[in-house]
């Protein structure tokens, strides 16, 4: 599954758990994990590297016997443009398949002649194939523990350092690129491994959506803003939608009305869980509002949210709200007109999902909330309620402010201003995740690239020749950072 | 005990692994934990620190329930010239009780008035009182695991962060200081955690001493060079003592004439306890060779190396050259006169020696050789050997190149050129740890203060009305530029 959609889980969960008795608790996005795997088989013919694996350390940061076992972790490469002593562009895996980041990513692959680039795309542990332990085993804290977005970064250090050395490559400079959770991966490998990236190209990494830096309701406000955007009508029947569903739980009949108003394969056990399909459809839908038409998520048009309001404002006003969000959220699930039905309650146990629902519940924890404002029934949050949770599914509690004292919080741009550099923060106005994101240049080497049209990581994608102006123009001042870097990077060498 | 003499332990058992023949396996320092014990005692009260103990996670990089696990970590604070606001200047603890390192620091204290700063010293988990374990369960890697410099460094920012909170004074600006391993603890800290500390001080910080930065040999080079340039007769007569040593090995009364010879309080089981007896005389007064009488690691009058060599040169050319080298010897171990006999082979089992020891068996792995040239006996370095016998003693291998991966290797001053800022390196010629430590500047921001005269972070201690010039203004140099750094920063949080 996509990086954004993992991502995504995190805050329905969230959200799903604040919401005590508007939202109960569940767990969406379990019918995403098999069409995730449906996407990556059709995905994988199509990118064109070769797998590797790397026999990769446990547990960097203790030495207990335990901690030196060895896992493969799984990378892919592609040596087509590269000679020795050319650039290494690193993609920093986030949570889900490899390939499936390799393939929405191709503006790496786009760029690489021109660089005569080595590119390498890293799985992150606990996704995808680098699973440290076997499956079975990965449903308890003894081994999910070792799941963590430190390990994660020493691992890179440690297998780019490897290959290097491999590769006689030494001196090669190493440039990391990632999107969504593996942007703020890349980001942090800068700030915490300037001796192994020269720079880093963060697409779309909220790094700031922790403790209270952004409001925490900003993130479903700009989903709303964008249904707003589009149609003032379209955001106020999604607005209006939700009580109507409720009333639909409180009917005996409801749930067999619901089954068949969402057109679900089977009777719908919960309302919860039509609540989710059209929660899940919307956001999603708001992250990937591309300009063209795409299938990172799923396939959709270009501008869907336009599209989506189309079908709404053109219904007959008569339909009930919740009807015409259903026939807008239909968009995103059937664009393809393949579905006949829709799984809404499909409990497929991906480790993808674990594991992110597993870092949200220890280290990831982004505070999100519903305003009044926004077009989603309003919710609070409260970290009491969300800790408890993660301690009956997990048995551990989040550690609130750990990713602040890790990575730095409040005061984060002071500190990048006088002590980092080299690093492009890219983000798409149209995505809600850039509310927690860099959207303003913090120094002369710390760069904001902001698109008022963009959304999440559209830049990462390959070139198509329907991309706008203001995209082409964000992928050409990306590439040409990315040259002085290393103009500046051989510069010095050559002094040394 | 010191930082330096944990330090010095690892340098010996390694020189002890890998000259095979000549130097056989031995752990030394046994007799030197019990002295600890004694200073430390009268270190105490003499310092004007109030103890707390701050409840702190055993693992800050996994989940596991284990992880959880909290234990508490000591730290001593001195608030008598802060108030709120004011900058708070954080010792990071290295392989010792921290009260040890608290009287050793004299200069913090020194500058607290001026700068109206909150002093706080962090002992180093597993050293002192600050034990995840008990005592009697720190034999094994399951529990000696936990201890390493990353995670030093997390309880470092955890602790500082929640202190902070606690005191409502969440923008005064930190300042870490460190002397030894704990000098690139703080340097470390400033690189890692640039949004915790604005600055760091450290104190002959050996951070280059690692791979093969530095040549191995350049530390023993370094003690001899100190012993030559006193007076050459005296380099040699201990460079020639070793032959002698071994030649009693030989013989059959030869233990029973060494321990006579030693002054030794029972008599001696090897050579081996002799040979280190001399080893660490020699080094230790190299590496605390100050320009005043002093009581760091032992009690020593100005300039000992000087005096040694008084002894060695005073005595007649027919004593053999061992007997001088003893003489010379027992300055270090008996300059207050108090020893009737010395304890050559006392094995008291102290902790805080097993810590470091650890620490030089999994990370702290610095290669080191003594050449044909230095006045100890030539000794190679077998990273197979040294890690054959470590996995000997604990069941785990040393990682070779983690130090580098996570900090900085080879080119680690291009990267702090361009990536780094407000570190001073500081250091003094005499001490052979200076060998390994930053010596030139590396930018306007990263600055090297380095005297001829000066030894192991002699700039830490307390002013004395002896002080040379030359210490006088590196102390003056060290003030003028942390406030320079203060300054920066109370300018950068009005503009934000």
């Amino acid at each position: 599954m996509a990086s954004s959609s993992f991502f995504l889980w995190l805050l329905l969960f969230a959200v799903a758990l604040a919401a005590v008795e508007s939202i109960p608790v569940f767990v969406p996005g379990a019918y995403k994990s098999s069409l995730l795997k449906k996407q990556v088989k059709s995905a994988k013919p199509e990118i064109p590297y070769e797998a590797h694996y790397f026999p990769q350390v446990l547990d960097h940061f203790t030495f207990r016997p335990r901690s030196y076992k060895i896992f493969y972790q799984k990378y892919l490469m592609n040596s087509q443009y590269w000679h020795e002593g050319a650039p290494i562009f690193v993609y920093t895996g986030n949570e889900g398949d490899i390939e499936w980041f390799a393939a929405n990513t191709g503006f790496m692959l786009d760029i690489a002649p021109k660089f005569r680039a080595l590119l390498v795309f890293i799985e992150h542990r606990f996704y995808g194939e680098s699973l440290p332990f076997h499956k079975k085993d990965l449903n308890s804290a003894k081994t999910l523990g070792y799941l963590s977005s430190q390990q994660a970064l020493a691992d890179y250090a440690v297998l780019i350092r490897s290959l290097k050395r491999n590769l006689s490559s030494e001196a090669s400079p190493v440039v990391v690129f990632g999107g969504s959770y593996g942007g703020m991966l890349a980001a942090w490998f800068r700030l915490k491994y300037p001796h192994v990236a020269i720079g880093a190209l963060a697409s779309s990494a909220p790094i700031l959506q922790f403790d209270d830096i952004t409001p925490w309701s900003s993130f479903y406000d700009a989903v709303s803003q964008d249904f707003k955007e589009a149609s003032l009508n379209c955001y106020e029947v999604i607005k209006g939608a939700w009580t109507e569903l409720d009333a639909f739980g409180k009917r005996k009949d409801g749930l067999e009305k619901l089954s068949k108003m969402f057109r679900a394969c089977k009777k719908l056990s919960s309302v919860d869980y039509a609540r989710n399909w059209l929660w899940s459809a919307f956001t999603y839908t708001a992250m990937v509002n591309y300009p063209m038409e795409a299938n990172f998520m799923k396939h959709l048009p270009a501008y869907p949210v336009e599209e989506m309001c189309k079908i709404i404002d053109g219904h007959s006003p008569r339909a009930t709200k919740l009807s015409r969000a259903v026939a807008a959220a239909s968009l995103y699930y059937n664009y393809s007109k393949t579905e006949k039905c829709f799984k809404l309650e499909d409990e497929d146990n991906d480790h993808g999902l674990q594991g992110w629902n597993w870092q949200a519940c220890t280290e990831m924890v982004m505070p999100m909330t519903c305003s009044n404002g926004s077009m989603f029934p309003p919710s609070p949050y409260s970290y009491k309620e969300f800790a408890d949770d993660c301690s009956r599914q997990f048995g551990v509690w989040p550690r609130e402010h750990w990713i602040t004292t890790e990575f730095g919080g409040m005061r984060i741009n002071l500190v990048l201003k006088r002590f980092g550099s080299n690093i492009i923060f890219s983000n798409g106005m149209q995505d809600p995740w850039s509310r927690g994101g860099v959207l303003k240049n913090i120094s002369s080497s710390i760069v904001a690239l902001v698109t008022q049209k963009g959304a999440h990581h559209v830049d990462f994608r390959s070139a198509t020749n329907k991309d706008p102006e203001w995209l082409i123009d964000q992928r050409r001042q990306e590439v040409e950072i990315i040259q002085k870097w290393l103009q500046e990077y051989y510069a010095d060498s050559k002094q040394d």
